[in-house]
């Protein structure tokens, strides 16, 4: 590990940390009984979906957006885990056994199985609820036009032109509605960029809101989060090919045995590493503009790419 | 019908219409081919879900509760349709089978039936996303400050203190989770102030918060929209015991046969109805310092507390 990576490494793990503190926070204050009582199954339920796994990226991609701009610290975390809990919520939702039916996520019971098919669904619900409330508070930012713009992206990422869509868009790939067919390069490259591109992008977008960035530093980081989405994809489906559910903390192989459409399908193993070599490029570029105050961002786009879980 | 009712009857259905299209105008923006795909199958569940039904009950409320402060009507209308938004998710989700199990909705299949369970989760999650899109938008009201009141507001209704949880305490309640127990009185009215309450609390709260109006003024509506939240309910139950499939475009005698905790099975049906001029008194009471401007509001509690579907 060079330096670099070393420094982030320690970035990463210290976004994560205090990412679980904030989550656990906002978790423990809906638990408190004030004038009305907080089911407690559901509470345990959340936290299982919540806390004590994932890597955090999402966060520290705001967080390190938001540094670029000197912005508030405390602001950028509480907005990275409102944005982690709708990350959160769309892998309990996922589980489902009427959506992927998957019975592992991050080495443990998924929330369907630990506890139940109900309880998994109002958690999702509960969970994208939170999100929207830890958005919108004063912690977030001291103007409430950025919070306001955090609240109307965060849903646009979020929704039926985003990740809501691009879930479905995956369904009907599968062949759940209609015959399957083939997808075009430029279709799987598009139900990705909902699917999983758009909460990265938003990411991105959000730190340079908090920052109150200009149109030109907001436009860089929009590039740089749309390169590192696609990117994000592709080294996720090559770790379904090439990486084992130990490692993984979820079952491999999964994709290639419902026939997904995945662009290592259509490129290949060896033209999607070519792919996330031009994708870490295109992220590198976008950040000359911030010189070396980008450092850890460029760390990320590679850490991204070169991923092993 | 006294003139009040006639004239109550006349904007309730105005507002319908208004929501109606302004329902239609947000799910026609987000189908929408734009930068990327929105996906037809998920728009026609979506627009399954939220349009073509309901009393529109809860917009009529964030209306009339913002003219009393001579609010901008159109941003209400939009304010009061993104609640709409919440309340349709919200159905769409306890339908499903591993919720309540319910076939029939406004007298057509319930989305999971009209479509499939998967569709159904997205489209509740979508719904519920579009929501808090439609209400941080600049359209609602020119303060962003308003804005970020409202989404915080409506998260928190929505959300594990609110809505989301109140339906995990009535999953509790069937016995679900563990064995089934008798619920005392203030443990139903708990239930069902989260349940459902919340959200009809928070049209009236949203009409002051619209209104810019002050302490004493949201106050008051918040008294109003708790009193009618607890008559609304109750007449709900006494539907599920004295009303008919036909007429509820839903199937009655539901509670019963499941044995669900209600204050009708706890009060009786005599002494729920003299509760329910208890509340519509409250009611009224709340109303006093907005004197004759609030007549629609006051009709809107006896339309509640008399409603026979």
């Amino acid at each position: 590990m060079d330096t670099s990576s070393k420094d982030f490494a320690t970035r990463l793990a210290a976004v994560a940390g205090e990412t679980e503190g904030v989550l656990e926070g906002l978790l423990a204050d809906a638990a408190l009984a004030g004038e009305i009582a907080r089911p407690p199954r559901l509470i345990s339920a959340m936290r299982h979906a919540a806390l004590g796994g994932g890597k955090r990226l999402r966060p520290l991609l705001v967080v390190e957006c938001a540094a670029l701009f000197d912005a508030d610290r405390a602001g950028a975390m509480l907005a990275g885990a409102a944005l982690e809990l709708v990350h959160c919520y769309s892998l309990v939702h996922d589980d489902l056994p009427a959506m992927d039916d998957d019975d592992l996520r991050r080495g443990r019971p998924t929330v369907h199985k630990a506890f139940d098919d109900a309880t998994a669904i109002l958690v999702g619900d509960a969970l994208l609820t939170l999100a929207f409330d830890a958005m919108a508070r004063a912690e977030v930012h001291a103007d409430a036009a950025v919070r306001a713009a955090l609240v109307l992206e965060l849903a646009r990422a979020a929704g039926i032109g985003g990740m809501a869509g691009g879930q479905m868009l995956d369904l009907a790939a599968e062949g759940r509605f209609e015959q399957k067919r083939m997808l075009s390069e430029d279709e799987i490259a598009m139900l990705q960029a909902m699917k999983t591109g758009a909460l990265i992008r938003f990411a991105c977008r959000a730190g340079a809101i908090l920052g109150q960035a200009d149109a030109s530093a907001l436009g860089a980081l929009d590039k740089f989060g749309v390169a590192i989405g696609k990117a994000f994809q592709i080294a996720d489906d090559l770790l379904d090919v090439e990486g084992d559910a130990a490692t993984l903390g979820k079952a491999a192989g999964k994709d290639a045995a419902a026939g997904k459409a995945t662009l290592v399908a259509v490129l290949g193993v060896q033209g999607a590493h070519a792919r996330l070599d031009t994708l870490t490029a295109e992220a590198d570029a976008a950040l000359v503009p911030f010189g070396a105050k980008a450092e850890t961002l460029r760390t990320a786009a590679r850490f991204i790419a070169e991923r092993r879980k």
